[in-house]
């Protein structure tokens, strides 16, 4: 049985999304039939638009209508600090948090060896050069990338680069490890466990 | 945090989706970011051309793009049986386990009284004309409608609605019920497995 060839097309877009099985395209693709064209014409301008009326602050390379973004152009953000992330989405965790007032710089990834993503693949010189900028008050970076091997590995490349500057004096730190709120003790894998020791409070 | 109005806008639209929760749908937002802009363009002009380029049959109520649709204009196709489902996903299943060869009747739906669907919000009085007419050759009609309440209901008021016609002589068939292939007999239902004791075949 052959589909109907513009359903068939729209069912091939949605295989194409991350998360989204051919079972499930089909069933999104044979879902949009029922939908009022006005709706329809509204998801496609949506899509059509989200490149076209975006783009990317030239300072902290997070997602927004305008440049600077929002969050660089605020004057009550503390710019003392960068919060350091992969993704423009793990800013929004923060944000969403409420608990950090400062600045952000987002990578758009990591270092990946594997896949051919080194340093000059991500947005990482720009923050060396926010770092190194004249009269720049910045006095501690926050290294929040993910604890995986290649945000590891950001982690560690970017904190030898900043090491490498004469006359730079910045607190670099990293994300706090050890054992998430709600998690049950039993299922925590090694790695972790060892982190919440080594990362112990006194109280 | 606010998110950028272009891409918040496309978040909701996923949404709506069934089966898409909000994460799943800033997840996807984020992740078009990442996409050259002439996959967004095709994604969105398959999107507007959905409904515009497709019809339903007008015999048989199937998703295609020409009228009446490839199965109901196939020579080939065996004209004495009607296979009545509910969706266009139904009848897409059976094709693909290839083994039925006559027509199809989709009635976009399932009598729901709940929901306020009577038997003229589906495509059932068409379904009745079909077998009416003069000069017809059907001699069998399997209802394939769900195994569930509603399901079923349209499978009795179809059944009586076909008794009541004066001088149609048609064999009247549901679906086998039983257990599905694969299937555990520790998890089936209590129905499912008297329906598979009263449904038992002599080996």
């Amino acid at each position: 049985m052959r589909i109907a060839k513009p359903l068939q097309a729209l069912i091939e877009s949605f295989e194409k999304l991350p998360g989204i099985g051919p079972k499930s395209a089909q069933r999104l693709g044979f879902y949009l039939l029922h939908v009022p064209q006005h709706e329809l014409d509204e998801f496609s301008r949506n899509l059509d638009r989200l490149k076209k009326d975006t783009l990317l602050c030239s300072i902290c390379k997070n997602v927004d209508e305008k440049d600077p973004c929002v969050i660089c152009s605020d004057p009550i953000r503390d710019k003392n600090t960068i919060l350091v992330v992969e993704q423009p989405l793990d800013l929004i965790a923060f944000e969403r948090s409420g608990k950090y007032k400062g600045l952000y710089h987002v990578l758009h990834g990591a270092i990946n060896p594997l896949d051919n993503i080194g340093p000059d693949e991500i947005f990482l010189q720009l923050l060396l050069d926010r770092i190194k900028e004249p009269g720049s008050v910045l006095t501690e970076l926050i290294i929040a990338t993910n604890p995986t091997m290649e945000g590891e590995a950001t982690s560690m490349y970017l904190t030898k680069e900043i090491k490498k500057m004469e006359s730079i004096n910045l607190k670099i730190t990293r994300l706090g490890m050890g054992i998430p709120t709600g998690a049950d003790l039993e299922y925590a894998d090694d790695i972790t466990l060892t982190q919440a020791i080594e990362g112990r409070r006194e109280l």
